[in-house]
């Protein structure tokens, strides 16, 4: 045998509670908690293949068919290093088995890694990136850590990654310690704790491209006046009513918090000098539209129905129960009509007013899916590498 | 003589430091303090004709051309009222001349006011009518109250109109007694002291109808987590750093404030639920244009040139010293161009992906001014008062 593999997928996560700002920019340490759902790897995944063989002669990335340089430094070979030296610790403290007699922790590496959606989506490719690297690098190297273990040192290759590394309903605790041993993922709850809760992405064009969310959130630190309330009063309370409405399934107080949390993103996000804007007018349109079913269907006694979140841009992020999910989507088809949907509906006394009907394709696409697992093993045939070593896929 | 009659003008003002938050809705007394710019009333203007005439059987009002009933509540009475009052204790207090042996103070009034702005235009008319109204009245009954005891009247108008009691740079000091007594505007700076202070005002079309400001706010203090933080801590630190700034002609400082505290009434908005839009995609990039604009300035070693404000609205109003202007103009005319203006261009080293050009007229009308004088007394032969006692004009 002249090399090992392995092959495995990791998912999107979208908070509810937003994470925005670092206290420690280099090891990746949050100013607040943060809490996600993460969505179906059947839908939207990020599948990666890394070989380590002691034929190579150096490490080497490929993402989406495409090399990718390592150059020794950044957040990649962060990961990569935190893993290899857990690998050497294992090498140390039992008899593991070399690749022609050479340690695997001392093996180069080929890694290619896939998204399913398309970058152009706006999707976080990051979470799902980092996941699937540290999860699959933990199965190459049968390490015994476990998610949240790992979440650790995911964190440290882009922030929302640690909780890519659980299914379900997942929080991000901030941790207290300098070098950040615990700011890591648990899982508040499994996926299938709450049956029925879906995710509408609504995809939606944007001519400019945003502020990165790297240089955006340090940007909110060093000049938002608001941020500080935000981090020490808001978010605190926040994790803990949305934790309780999650394990006790209370949508209406789920949604409120959801949106809230959005909402107060965006604000610290206006908040900072100059302002950044993820949100453009098909956003504001989401958000209204939401916010009348939402109305209707209080006043008719049934409760909120649909929950919006935004992430760093203007994609809306839906979630609700199954049962509520036909009229959202008739109702986003209506106002934002594209190819990929039929003609959209109103429910009775929906006041039109609080949207114009945007032109086609404003919203460019609906993707559909559900709360889901955390990181899967694949097996061998759905390898990404060939049997040269090099990826079966060049772009 | 049967009938005594007093015309005047008062001018518009845009915030630098912005009102937002009742803590009495009923007497109209802030939540901080807010500091604004007087803008001249050669530009923009409300005028007001209140005739008195003992034969009159009911008070009237007429605004732009229309008949606007006056039920005996609502701000537009509470103004009068508390006008009547002040003149019946000047009329016990002193021989006072009557009309055909009545009171002054019990003739009915027949009020006429127009602006010479269009409505349309989405500049707030209630700030320069409700001053127009109080001013006018002053006159009308000849009353010794300075400017700062009128503004006291004035704001239970509507908040903002306090403001426009003076020129220059004023600020309205919410105080701190429950009845409002302390509750009033005073002058910073007279209209003189920083010569070649001017505003644009950009008119931006907006099909959707926002929020009125009166339930906007309360929203706010209602809802937004963010807002006790801006209260609190934030607009006091601005309001004393902003006085400094016009104080000693220090357009950097007073141009950063602005456009943060702009920015920080716009994220509270946000910060509210349901969250409150009032900057547009069109508000966003003209907020872009005069960011990448500071900066070239700033890299040359300049300082900035310009300063967005918004209010209630997509409108921006562009604060920037005399000799600025043209640049600024030629800027906007680039990127949102219409009839009313020359083909715009660019300042050399200015990063065109800022923003994309927009369609024609996304941006109606620049409304070049400055910064003026309070409120004006008008000849007789400013009357809108025909000799019949009704409306020169009707609508």
């Amino acid at each position: 045998m002249t090399f090992v593999e392995a092959t495995c997928s990791a998912p999107v996560n979208i908070a509810v509670i937003k994470y925005w700002g670092k206290r420690d920019t280099a090891l990746i340490l949050p100013t607040n908690s943060s809490l996600s759902l993460t969505l179906s790897q059947d839908d939207l995944r990020s599948t990666t293949s890394i070989r380590a063989d002691a034929t190579f002669t150096r490490d080497a990335l490929w993402l989406n068919g495409s090399s990718v340089a390592l150059d020794g430094e950044g957040r990649m070979t962060t990961c990569l290093e935190e893993m290899r030296k857990l690998r050497r610790q294992l090498e140390q403290s039992a008899s593991q088995k070399d690749i022609d007699g050479k340690a695997l922790s001392s093996c180069h590496l080929h890694i290619v890694s896939e998204n399913n959606f398309p970058t152009a989506a706006g999707l976080a490719s990051s979470a799902s990136g980092f996941a699937a690297l540290v999860f699959t690098l933990a199965k190459l190297y049968q390490l015994p850590e476990n998610a949240s273990e790992l979440s650790r040192i995911a964190r440290q290759g882009s922030g929302s990654a640690c909780r890519s590394l659980f299914g379900g309903y997942v929080a991000w605790e901030m941790g207290a310690s300098a070098d950040g041993q615990d700011s890591l993922a648990v899982q508040v709850a499994p996926e299938t704790h709450w049956a029925g809760m879906k995710a509408l992405i609504c995809v939606v064009s944007d001519a400019k491209k945003g502020t990165s969310s790297t240089s955006g959130m340090q940007r909110t630190v060093q000049t938002s006046t608001l941020l500080q309330e935000r981090i020490n009063s808001v978010v605190p309370e926040r994790m803990a009513e949305i934790t309780k409405a999650i394990n006790q399934r209370d949508f209406d107080t789920f949604a409120t918090i959801t949106m809230k949390d959005s909402n107060s993103f965006h604000a610290v996000c206006m908040d900072t000098f100059p302002p950044i804007f993820y949100l453009n007018d098909v956003s504001r349109s989401i958000i209204a539209v939401i916010t009348e079913l939402n109305r209707l269907s209080t006043e008719a006694g049934k409760g909120l129905v649909a929950a919006y979140t935004f992430d760093a841009g203007p994609n809306a992020v839906i979630y609700a129960l199954e049962q509520s999910m036909p009229e959202i989507i008739a109702l986003v088809s209506h106002f934002f009509p594209g190819k990929d949907r039929k003609e959209g509906s109103l429910p009775a006394g929906f006041n039109v007013k609080v949207s114009t009907v945007f032109p086609p394709e404003s919203v460019s696409r609906l993707i559909h899916t559900r709360v889901g697992d955390g990181p899967r093993v694949l097996s061998a045939d759905h390898s990404l590498v060939a049997s040269d070593g090099q990826p079966k896929r060049i772009a």
